[in-house]
């Protein structure tokens, strides 16, 4: 072999192991969401009265909004937590989200689930000022994710529902794996995790983080 | 270039590239820390009584133990939180170690710290059934860390000191960074995570994460 053929292959081959190495990354604000209901129609009816309609507090993402009108949960073992907040639009299925610290607190075996998945999960009770309800099964811990648009999930080279990786730099310095992106019209660019990654993490909403394909 | 060059040097590229993917890693045991206080000996005095020692509730690792003895601990916004347990035994200084949740609760600002680190770390009041101490200094959310024996450093090929990244593998998937090597003879292999990590991460004491070298 000559050595011309040496260095080219010598060349070639640190580009090879550099790109390998190399990993894109795009950066993602976080939104942190505190432990919340979504109720249907009929149920807001029965907390709050016949007719009632929650009333916005403050505008969300993709068309939501937190509601002014809070309820107090209630699990097995009747231990109760009071002030949670509602968050509109009503929804076809009633769903409770809290944190595994407030699943403890409340000594509730709750899974991590997607939002909207609650079959088998635990089961809670939501009383309001007017009435009271109990569900069979809809308390989860949310699962976090990653919501984005079409030309965001183009500009960071990822799919609807792939998984990947953020990592957030800060003293603590914390990588999640297994993030699911979600990819709709309606979405702003938004990473959602609840308090106890949030406070694990040291990260407030509005800090950045950055996605890594796993 | 002859064909079996090309052959070897292709099966040598293909060597690097693996070699630069592999990356060792270390299983470790992980314990998890709920909050605590670490108090001088005339603290335990002032709290419970002239002459007063702790009492062994449980042996910990390092010659530490849980003590049955609990106290109030009080931030500046005056909110309370009971039932803290006591780790013994005496130190040169009093500590409270809480979580990012608890400091949110108790309103106060505790930074990320390694133990015995308080340097104009959050101030707080401990008061027990005999008597109260404020601690201008001493309140830390405990910065997590690995210890190990130096038999244990040496199968991990880590150095007390070092900086490594730790991974727990579950329905969450959370990669810890920046977590730092101890090691020393009275040390057990564990790491020590808070409530905030574990319960963010879905991790109980007892399972199982991987050291990768940063």
């Amino acid at each position: 072999m000559e050595e011309r053929d040496v260095e080219l292959i010598t060349a070639l081959v640190i580009k090879a192991m550099e790109g390998s190495k190399e990993k894109e990354s795009y950066a993602v604000p976080i939104g942190v969401s505190a432990r919340h209901v979504h109720l249907t129609g009929e149920h807001v009816e029965i907390l709050f009265g016949k007719g009632y309609e929650l009333t916005r507090k403050k505008e969300l993402m993709g068309g939501q909004f937190a509601s002014n009108e809070q309820v107090t949960i209630v699990g097995y073992k009747l231990r109760a937590m009071e002030n949670v907040r509602i968050l509109g639009p009503v929804r076809k299925k009633s769903q409770v989200e809290i944190s595994a610290t407030d699943a403890i607190k409340l000594g509730i075996k709750a899974p991590v689930r997607d939002s909207g998945d609650i079959e088998n999960s635990a089961p809670i009770t939501i009383v309001g000022p007017k009435g009271a309800i109990y569900l069979k099964e809809g308390c989860i811990i949310a699962k976090r994710h990653i919501h984005m648009a079409p030309s965001d999930a183009r500009a960071a080279g990822v799919k609807n529902g792939e998984v990947v990786s953020v990592k957030a730099e800060n003293v603590r310095g914390t990588t999640f794996n297994h993030v699911t992106i979600r990819v709709d019209e309606s979405y702003t660019l938004e990473m959602h995790i609840d308090t106890d990654e949030a406070n694990a993490a040291g990260i407030i909403t509005g800090d950045t983080a950055l996605i890594y394909k796993s």
